[in-house]
């Protein structure tokens, strides 16, 4: 990423790393300060990474708090958890007290349920532990769980000259500003004023005079996804929350709404590909088999009750062993097929708009697809079953079974995700295994369903 | 989404929608104006997506410019296109004069190339007209492409008085300021101030003495993925672009790189479900049959390959039809497999930190997933085969094929992505179909492989 980085003069290069181990394992205390001073947080966090949990501590201990503070918000999850078992809760309260509210109260979550409150008494800064015990309220996939404390309001009476000390005072606390909030008597959301419209007012101007009344918040309930098809459409860079009275109470950053969007795709890619819980390359093997295991047994007894019902047509394949040929090809489509139209199902129902088709329509919609290529299908697949085998029969019953294993198929695949997301589960889910075991058996039954009409079995 | 448009009176409703269509139809202009004054432009775009590109142009023409060119941009490039395509070049300059000129060149790129720099030539603002021709130098998918000339710098040698005259001077053209940055005489990018510190600074402070310079910045020729990436790891709303010499030439913004982001998932997704264009629900029903074919062909064309090679085990088949029992078990085992490995190395690709695995490590551990996965798996089979057959050759020939299975497309799903990426295809595209099909072939070739050393047939 040297592109990146010409300004900054840290490059993560391997020889760097290896330089960085051998300092740590000797604890060249001047070294470690002098190499990783004027980093930035993010770069020492992805060096950190290739340290284990003790290391990383002996590194963290001789950074400023602050810079600290910021490495640890940048390490995924899984890992901060780890690192933030090997520190004692006065430790924790440190990092905590240098961190933003909604930073500080991502990494309370990490931490066992009683350790939370105790930490929070540890903190320094009187305000930061009441807003980080008011954040803890909420869960963390809503706006309340997304949002900090930290924002300038101001009441719109006030001058611009009183706003900008407001600013001046809380400098310290709310590191990027973006807009300033405009609350009525009673705190609740009224508007915003840019920062670039504070700069160009005079300084005696009121707010009442400049403020823009169209402002876009969400109450703190709202589920992250919506937060973040809010941001997006509209193209903000921050949004206000409010209480369900419309009082201010936070502000949600881009760059958690950023997170979220990603972690969103990511987790529905694993479900589609019947990995069940969040894993990662280099998570360890344990872990990823375990997760992995699960859809595995799924997919294993699905093709266990196929193998069921094969059997039961023993004595036909004994006699027709063509029969058999054509299973892979049959089970091939149905699954390929249902998760084409699952994705798409999947895909409209994420950016549904607030006219979206009805579920008829879109069952509508996905036959005629589902009519044109099955028809194509079938009849190519005619076509050379005839021209290779001459076999009329044969060629006629795996047709015509593709043609209707297509129609089935399209049909679970638009329902299955359309039904799951009426109940609240995630209709990703059902561009996976689900589908392509339900497929595979769906798809046998009608194979030999049609062969026993046609060859009257 | 109420919860979001609380403090904006406009709501898009169903009842609405049907009047508008009414007013629409009936040209009723006073209605039309009225009810979209001071609506959020993004809003009237989904509304206009559900009328036709003449409609739409009808309504476009009573909005002002300035709201009528941010309606264009909101909209999805198809229906972008499709919309532009209405409009005469007089028009659209019109439009793009009064858009950003990333957001412009983004609308002159969906214009058949003869008629951008007649556009371009319509356009009044001359500076602008200037930054559009500079921009369409650019590919879509790099910095370059993706930056808007409009920002605001600064050279080290201004006051903060200065500084503020140009932001007051530039402040019609640059919407969203985020930070200033800082040049020296060469227009070399030297820092960044940000808004905050520019209100928090006396009039006479010169913008040398409260600069930050470490600044990140990209050159034109960065990655779209590259930029998404360096955006989110640093938590930036906006990351200044420079030329070779590190001449600042513009600033991409977060919104951009956000659509980026989301894009670039739904595209993973779309690939890994073999659906080989951009689709959307609401697209024709040729337009999705069209995009799903050609994998579902090539899913055909492999289960005719099986069942051509099935075929050369009919008198196997004929003696112990049992054997075909099986085959969608192994086929089915073998797709999942692949999937699920080719999923994990493809997001650990995405992710790739500085210092990655080798291949030679990730094929490794892959491997004893592989192996621990295919011990439990071929347990499971051998046990409830032997249980319910009693047929001691049948459950080993199934069991150790299933296992063999595990190994291969283990294999098959951890070096298909790294030879895919390797070659600067998305690995992705490893995650579907193609995985799938080549996992039937293998699973099917393993099966009989060992079927017949075990029977010795």
């Amino acid at each position: 990423m040297s592109e990146a980085t010409e300004i900054m003069d840290f490059e993560l290069s391997k020889e760097f790393l290896e330089r960085f181990v051998q300092a740590v394992e000797e604890q060249e205390v001047d070294f470690i300060q002098q190499s990783l001073d004027g980093v930035n947080p993010a770069d020492i966090t992805e060096l950190l990474e290739e340290f284990d949990a003790d290391d990383s501590k002996y590194v963290l201990e001789l950074l400023d708090p602050q810079v600290g503070a910021r490495v640890i918000i940048e390490l995924e999850d899984d890992l901060q958890s780890r690192f933030m078992g090997n520190f004692t809760s006065e430790e924790t309260a440190v990092y905590i007290d240098n961190l933003d509210s909604d930073d500080g109260v991502g990494v309370l979550n990490l931490l066992p349920i009683s350790k939370r409150e105790e930490v929070i008494a540890l903190v320094e800064n009187e305000e930061k532990a009441g807003h980080l015990l008011d954040l803890l309220r909420y869960e963390d996939d809503v706006a309340g769980g997304l949002m900090g404390k930290e924002l300038i309001k101001a009441n719109h009476n006030w001058t611009i000259q009183r706003c900008i000390e407001e600013i001046r005072k809380q400098a310290e606390n709310v590191q990027k500003i973006y807009s300033v909030y405009v609350v009525d008597d009673n705190t609740k959301l009224i508007g915003k004023v840019s920062l670039k419209k504070i700069i160009l007012s005079e300084d005696n101007a009121r707010i009442a005079d400049i403020y823009d009344d169209e402002v876009i918040s969400v109450e703190t309930y709202v589920q992250e996804e919506e937060v973040a098809q809010i941001m997006r459409k509209y193209d903000l860079e921050a949004l206000p929350v409010v209480n369900v009275r419309g009082k201010l109470v936070g502000r949600i950053t881009i760059d958690d709404v950023l997170d979220v969007i990603t972690e969103q795709a990511e987790e529905d890619i694993q479900m589609m590909s019947g990995i069940s819980s969040d894993v990662e390359e280099d998570d360890s093997v344990w872990i990823i088999s375990k997760a992995r295991l699960p859809w595995l047994v799924i997919g294993l007894v699905g093709g266990l009750l196929g193998a069921k019902f094969i059997s039961l047509f023993e004595a036909q394949i004994a006699i027709i062993p063509a029969m058999a040929f054509f299973i892979p090809l049959i089970t091939a489509t149905g699954g390929n097929v249902g998760i084409q139209s699952s994705t798409i199902i999947v895909q409209g129902l994420a950016n549904s708009s607030a006219f979206s088709d009805s579920v008829f329509r879109r069952l509508i919609k996905m036959l005629m697809v589902a009519l044109v290529n099955g028809t194509i299908l079938a009849i190519i697949v005619f076509g050379i079953v005839i021209f290779t085998t001459s076999d009329q029969t044969i060629a006629i019953t795996v047709s015509s079974a593709l043609f209707s294993v297509v129609l089935l198929a399209s049909f679970m695949g638009t329902i299955t995700p359309l039904i799951l997301h009426r109940f609240g589960v995630n209709p990703a889910i059902a561009s996976g295994p689900f589908i392509t075991t339900a497929n595979d058996l769906l798809g046998l039954a009608v194979y030999f369903f049609v062969a026993n009409q046609l060859y009257g079995l």
